[in-house]
């Protein structure tokens, strides 16, 4: 770090406090950003791989003179009339599953699944919510208590039913047994049951379509919809998380549910709907807004105002526009194929795991008995790639996951560009791993 | 409401649902702002005469400018150094109440708040959190719990204690009490034994030092110091939820902990942080963020952002520079007198209350006995003064109060105009207070 970082780091940690942490060994003082780039304090360039927020890419010109536009023009909230925050919700409307058509803004993830379980609390009258062991679903009270990664087992409470993530490589049933459905869907009949036993009925099932904080996962076939009938038929609504698996990322769909044939109840998404700007969506059936509605109303002052609603209708312009869906399809199938390659030449990737635009490489020091690597070790590698000019980050119930979640509008010269910068970086960590 | 207006009214039926309420029976279609003045789509021009979150004036050119430079050069998040988080926090500590030294950003009063009572909680180890009878905090799970506004008092949780607000009109203890203070201590005493006696301790007294949504008010001399200490007696912290109350509002000081000589152990805010940009502050003393971090870290994606760091230190440069505390004060100290006067010529305002350019107008259908004005009275009223061109709202316990609440560059002749247009409305009014 430079010496001018080295004072704004300690001048952050002056003002800030303990609770902000960086990525990374020696802390990246970025100053710049344009599509897959980034620039640091002393102009050196970087490949972004890492950050969905801004999914159109760093400073998408069209999305700034959206911002700038209606900034400069008018910026209330929805007690009044606009048309941004109307037109935002038809575009949604068109491109999100059959039966969701009504939308709710907010401004973050954590407040659009806050929302989302208070309204499957209030309309089926159960407390009881069904999350996956190690998930991640926000930071107010509610959705951290529904975030399993986030606090010690022991102090969760009893209206929780935790199940196991479908995690083919680690889980207990793996990617040659035909019946892994079955075997995931059996786990969560033991939790449900075993909420059941603990007096709560389910209100909702909330399930993140790629379990980010656990792979990317790809969950067998015939699973997610078999939960949520489960679910369902013990009175719970099924809540798609779409803050990591919506927005074209997984490259099939504009959704993660509709890659499994899901129609869920509410759908929630964030990051990514405002390429940096805070913007979120609660979306439901109108049967089931209307029914929230009678016993309690729902205002967001900052929630849809009209400059992220003009910033949320140029994201979809540009997605379509440039064809990032495809792109995400098609790079994405690229940038596995080139991931496969690396896998094969370091015993290190115990596993390729993902689909479109996200891909985690689980880590191991022992392939054979799956041993995953530490978060130092990862936090260690992630610095080694960094030095090598790529931006990446981990996740996984160990940390052991390297995760690659590029903007969308990532180029085939850019996948390989990162595997070349991860195989150098592996190198470097498979003969000193603690450095 | 012309035909396009009625044709987008429809729209945003349909897609939006029935959460989405509008101000005024014809709701207002607003396309434009400039300072405190607003235009809808038929070219017409509004005084605005209520809304807080852009409290610098609608569209600041220099706070449009700060958003457009930083959108256009880098949004990220604060995994990475960033020098525009820091200066922003560095610029709130410099004007905090003393002893808070630490800033973590959310994107919304809601989040600051959820996080101050989860830090609250985790620091003190109690459960119990105080609030004010018809109180807003907030709308995630906890925050809306919070609000005794929102929801019947029959479902309050057992944790939560109740106290009377300092209400001098319509209170225990009026104007005329010289013991108000100590009245409206005893109340709270009884309400923190009633807790203790159902097996709770206070985590923290969440305290709106303008009472906004049952004024504003403005509590007698000693009472919210002495209630501070009694709540930290019993092992509670103190939270100043200054959504409303900070940011210069009261003319006085820039908080309005500041205003009563409260050193809170944790301020939240902010509506009026980033002129309509999703900004919002959880600020506390060292010990107690240090405290919070040994047991868990928050970590907001899009709080304090580049963008949004950016655009909160335009803010405060701009209320510094245009001398908008001391317009507060004086254009405050003006509005009163023209609404002290308007009082004295309409039996319908029962009570002025507030302080700087925040000021509620108690309105009653019985000057004698206090009735308070209905709900549906209010609704109709706030169109009457639309109708003569300034915006406005309500509030109170009964929805009975008139909230003037403009944007702090509100000038002498924008109170001439607003208390004129009340005038005539509550001439109509008074005729005919049903319509």
């Amino acid at each position: 770090m430079r010496a001018s970082s080295s004072d704004l780091a300690a001048r952050r940690r002056q003002t800030l406090g303990p609770t902000y942490q960086n990525f990374y060994d020696q802390p990246l003082h970025l100053v710049r950003g344009e599509g897959v780039r980034l620039w640091d304090a002393d102009g050196r360039e970087y490949l972004d791989c890492y950050n969905n927020v801004v999914s159109v890419g760093h400073c998408h010109p069209r999305v700034v003179d959206a911002l700038c536009r209606q900034a400069a023009t008018l910026n209330t909230h929805t007690r009044y009339l606009h048309a941004s925050v109307v037109e935002l919700g038809e575009m949604l409307v068109a491109r999100l599953p059959a039966g969701i058509d009504t939308c709710v803004f907010t401004c973050t993830g954590s407040e659009a699944n806050d929302l989302a379980v208070q309204i499957a609390r209030a309309v089926t009258g159960n407390r009881g919510v069904v999350v996956s062991e190690a998930s991640y679903h926000g930071v107010t009270e509610l959705t951290r208590t529904l975030s399993t990664d986030s606090y010690p087992a022991a102090r969760r409470p009893d209206w929780l039913a935790v199940i196991e993530p479908p995690n083919r490589y680690r889980g207990p049933a793996g990617y040659d047994d035909p019946e892994a459905a079955t075997r995931y869907l059996e786990l969560a009949r033991d939790a449900l049951d075993a909420l059941d036993a603990r007096g709560h009925r389910p209100a909702a099932l909330l399930i993140d379509l790629v379990w980010d904080s656990n792979g990317p996962l790809v969950a067998p076939g015939g699973y997610v919809n078999a939960l949520a009938a489960e679910v369902r038929r013990r009175g719970g609504l099924v809540i798609a998380d779409e803050v990591q698996s919506g927005y074209c990322r997984s490259g099939a769909n504009w959704w993660g549910s509709t890659n499994y044939a899901l129609e869920p109840d509410i759908l929630t998404c964030g990051k990514p709907m405002g390429a940096g700007h805070p913007l979120a969506l609660m979306a439901t059936r109108r049967d089931i807004a209307e029914a929230y509605a009678e016993r309690c109303h729902y205002f967001n002052t900052f929630g849809g105002n009209p400059v992220s609603a003009e910033v949320g209708k140029a994201v979809i312009d540009v997605i379509d526009d440039e064809g990032l869906l495809d792109n995400a399809r098609e790079t994405g199938a690229y940038f596995e194929s080139l991931l496969r390659e690396l896998a094969a030449r370091h015993a290190t990737i115990g596993d390729v795991q993902g689909c479109g635009l996200f891909w985690g490489l689980d880590l191991v020091v022992d392939r054979d008995a799956r041993t995953p690597v530490t978060r130092e070790q990862m936090r260690r590698l992630c610095s080694l790639i960094v030095a090598e000019g790529v931006v990446t980050g981990h996740s996984g119930r160990y940390g052991q996951i390297l995760k690659l979640r590029p903007p969308l509008v990532f180029a085939r010269a850019d996948a390989e560009r990162a595997v070349a910068a991860i195989d150098a970086a592996l190198a470097r960590f498979e003969v000193e791993p603690d450095g």
